[in-house]
């Protein structure tokens, strides 16, 4: 059994993806992070970090759980576990690691910070917010460039760097990011939003926020 | 022939601890990132992102340069190209990848934005500074947890996430970071320091700082 722990946020939305991607069957788990749930003992039992998503696999002898953490490991294992959306060597399997770790070093913590410091500190901090709203918008120019030579983030096929890129780009408004002045980028997203897995899994996760 | 675009920082260095652990021969190639190097149109050239480090290999037989950024990506490839330093299947590869992950999106945006706060932003932003540097003494604390159980950031068996540990840690005064109050982290932190090749590493890249 596959368990998923989950919101309607940036991260967690790339894991039911993959999972609908994949055709494989999965609970959803809700964590309401806006009532804090992720900070609760029991689900700090399965991310100390206190952090969704979490995968939960069930081994169907031992009945043994194992958790996994951090939504781009999480797309990691799925793939390799079912020899697809990951080349199994070669140079585009080096791009999709370079695009993913892109992705979790760059794109999730300026989108991060630059909704933080736009929507939620206690107090201004206009340098703070300018840095990471800038680097927002920096990102984005970059990944413009980058489809304007590529169909999909790391060459010519869909791969987990597209979902990874995809969530947060889902969750844009939150950083202050328009796609309006990056026709590449438009282009790319427009191509992954249509695709019928990633409807479905939208329409999952967003059916967590409405259910709480 | 490899070579490595890099300087005395926390994720340059982990390039050449993961080639001096591999054996394989490289040339250092400094970016003096004190004097904006990285900015220069030759490094945009090979990364448009403006970061160290850089892996370029040069095709023996076609002369072609590929240059490949993000030290994780760069750590796993050399990983797989080798065999060494990341299992091939199994519980602990998925634990080597939520490490890099982690270390990625969590240890790497929090120390290299507490340091920024603390020691460079051109007007104080105390809200900034503290969330940053609290975040950073979160992550040392679970980090501690994590090592309590393990000998090695994934397990038993030493691999390309301690590696990414390590370069944060090396330079955790940039980000106000002490390992006093952390025993299972400091156990580690000189289980690691203590390698020949970590040693050799260290030495060569404070060589290009030296040299600038």
């Amino acid at each position: 059994m596959i368990e998923v722990y989950a919101y309607a946020t940036p991260n967690s939305v790339k894991v039911p993806i993959a999972l609908e991607e994949l055709g494989l069957t999965y609970a959803l788990r809700p964590v309401d992070v806006k009532q804090g749930w992720q900070k609760r003992e029991e689900f700090l039992a399965l991310n100390p970090n206190g952090k969704v998503p979490v995968l939960v696999q069930t081994d169907p002898v031992s009945g043994e759980r194992q958790a996994l953490t951090e939504s781009a490991a999480i797309l990691v294992h799925l793939a390799e576990s079912t020899g697809s959306l990951l080349p199994a060597t070669g140079n585009v399997r080096a791009r999709v690691f370079e695009q993913l770790f892109f992705h979790a070093s760059a794109v999730s913590p300026s989108f991060g910070n630059a909704g933080y410091f736009s929507r939620l500190a206690a107090e201004p901090q206009p340098q703070a917010q300018q840095r990471f709203s800038g680097e927002a918008k920096r990102i984005t120019v970059l990944l413009d460039r980058l489809f304007a030579e590529r169909e999909f983030a790391a060459g010519a096929q869909y791969t987990i760097a597209d979902i990874a890129h995809f969530g947060w780009y889902w969750r844009r408004a939150f950083a202050g990011v328009e796609l309006d002045a990056h026709p590449n980028l438009s282009r790319w997203y427009t191509a992954v939003e249509q695709r019928p897995a990633v409807q479905r899994a939208i329409g999952r996760v967003n059916a967590l926020a409405t259910a709480a």
